[in-house]
Parts: structure tokens; C-alpha cells; sequence
């Protein structure tokens, strides 16, 4: 595919993989981490969307598939050791699940209460997205768990 | 340890991880991605500066300890899924150890040719840094490898 070679080395329940780390390219903020393999980096490339590997559900997943918040690529960064890259992308709506901007909402702080405080932006309410999913050709419909 | 509890679920030779991103925390900078374990957060809270757990040496790793490159947290904030940690930190010299700021330097063209052209900062030079490791309570002096 591709003169550069990545280092699938992260084997999660015998797939290899590599980590993907999302970021906001105007703000630098960072969005999420996920898993890649082979096929969800092809698919980056080919579509310009984040794909990444569901360690999970076992399957690759466009980002945004069922709540159409997607990931627009505009820079692909890939570091020494060959197993982690950088998106630098154009979020639609917000990465998390849960209705925040970035997965990364919550803040621990340094104290040794160790608290923990909302600090990121909602942007949406996820109750309201719901969730759709075609399964062997039959679209189930659900409230969201991760995508 | 915590009132927040973290989810060590991406098991690497049979250690429980999390992973970890380090972000300057004044550009926004991506600077590497590495795993941690209970004892690597532990360790990051507790002296304020980054450890990890090496995946290929199997030991808690104190990013810097033979470079001089610490890493010293400013805010750490924690994933919805809480199976990935953000650490935004002050970066001393360079987070890579091939001498760049960050080991995210290379970009890939998203063009179908897909070439791989150098984009970051080198801040030094890694020849000229020898590693320091205390083995056995020997100390072992060799070239860099990873950092």
C-alpha cells in the first residue's frame, strides 16, 4: 500500500495494531485515543475519515457512523517508533460518546484528594442521538455506548 | 490509591495498562504516547513528573531518567472509558530520542504516493547524550534507544 511501514506491535486479543491519538487541528486540543489495524489505516487514507479498530466489538468503525460525528483528516503524523499516529483532524459535533468535545473532559487534580472536575466542553446531548447499527443486514437502533 | 478509578484493560504481555499521552502544555504539542501501569500512575502523581512502563524493557520507566528530558505534569486529565490518560507538561529539552521536540516529526502525505517528509523541531543531538541505566545497581552506559 504504502512506502512508509507501520508497526502493528500492539496485540490486542490477537490483532495488531497501532495507537492512534485524534487532535483538533486548529486548537490542539486532543480528542481521543483508539486503536488501528492495518485495514483502518487503509481506510483513513483512502476516505480522509478517522477508521479506527474496536478492541471491543471486533470490527472497524468510521467514526461518527451512527451519530455522523465525523472526523475530517487534515494532517497524518506518524512517530519514531512507527507504532502511534497523529490525526489531526476537523471534528463534526463532539468525539466523545458521552456529548463532550473531546474524550479527555475531566481533569484529576495533582492535590492527593486526587478529585476529579468536568473541565471540557458539552456540545451535545446524547440521549438524543440514538445509535444506529447495522447488524448482518438489519438495522437495530439503541442508545449510544462508544463510538 | 485514588478516588478515580482507572481501567488497566489493554494488556500487554500480561500487564494491565492504560495509556498515556503527553501534550506540551503550552503549545498543545503532541509529544509521544506511551502505556502505563498502576505503579507508573502512581509514581507520575507522586513526584510530578512523567514514568512509564516500558513494554519492551518490562520495568516502570521515569521519562528523562538517563536524557535529562523529564517531562513535569502540569494537568492531567483522564478519558471517558478512564483507559487513556492525558498528561500536559512542561517538556525539558526534547521528547523523542532521535533529538526531536516531539516523536510525532514526520508527517505522511495524504496524496495516494504517500511520502514521508521530516516537520518537526530537533533540539538535539542524540549522539551526543549517553544513556546512563542503573542495572543491578550497576551503572551501564550505552547510546540511546528509546527514552
Amino acid at each position: 500500500m504504502e512506502p512508509f511501514h507501520l508497526n502493528f506491535r500492539h496485540q490486542i486479543n490477537g490483532e495488531n495494531l497501532i495507537i492512534a491519538v485524534a487532535q483538533d487541528y486548529d486548537t490542539g486540543e486532543v480528542l481521543m485515543v483508539a486503536y488501528m489495524n492495518q485495514e483502518a489505516v487503509k481506510k483513513t487514507f483512502k476516505t480522509g475519515l478517522a477508521h479506527y479498530w474496536s478492541t471491543s466489538r471486533k470490527r472497524i468503525w468510521l467514526k461518527g457512523e451512527s451519530s455522523g460525528h465525523l472526523q475530517k483528516i487534515i494532517s497524518i503524523k506518524v512517530d519514531c517508533d512507527l507504532d502511534s499516529i497523529l490525526l489531526q483532524v476537523k471534528q463534526i459535533g463532539g468525539a466523545c460518546h458521552e456529548g463532550y468535545y473531546s474524550c479527555f473532559f475531566r481533569e484529576i487534580s495533582l492535590d492527593e484528594g486526587h478529585e476529579v472536575k468536568i473541565v471540557g466542553d458539552k456540545v451535545f446531548e446524547p440521549k438524543k442521538i440514538r445509535r444506529r447499527e447495522i447488524i448482518n443486514g438489519t438495522i437495530s437502533t439503541k442508545f449510544p455506548t462508544s463510538d
